[in-house]
């Protein structure tokens, strides 16, 4: 099975990086751009051929290794 | 409007960062996976409000700033 994760900073927690490439769009002429925000996203390759099972680990990989759950969330989507 | 880039390394191009949380994986007892890529994935907040009009300037963001498309791909999810 197949997995994404998407990594995001919590609301609330600064994002340096997503407000420097909102002021480089700013600088070359997009004007419309209200916010932005960057985060990481992971695609795995699982052995696992259930979803719930695949679902577990991924959640176990993600607490572990993949986000920092003070400052992050996380969202898994399973796809077979 | 919203969008959601996810921008990622194209097939073929190697990719040491998936490759390094891989080796962590299975370090870690994670035994049942077979690989990791890993991208980026940004939020923006759009001040157009119909969606032709918002996925244009994405597309634009994207071949100017966001992703090198020579080695990654972009896919750009507009939601209301």
């Amino acid at each position: 099975m197949k997995a994404r994760v998407i990594v995001t900073l919590k609301l609330g927690v600064l994002d340096p990086q997503g407000q420097a490439i909102e002021g480089s769009l700013r600088g070359l002429g997009f004007a419309g751009i209200n916010a932005v925000r960057q985060g990481k996203v992971f695609h795995l390759d699982l052995a696992a051929t259930d979803t719930t099972a695949a679902e577990r680990e991924v959640k176990a990989i993600c607490d572990t290794l993949l986000a920092n759950t003070v400052i992050e969330n996380y969202a898994i989507e399973i796809t077979a």
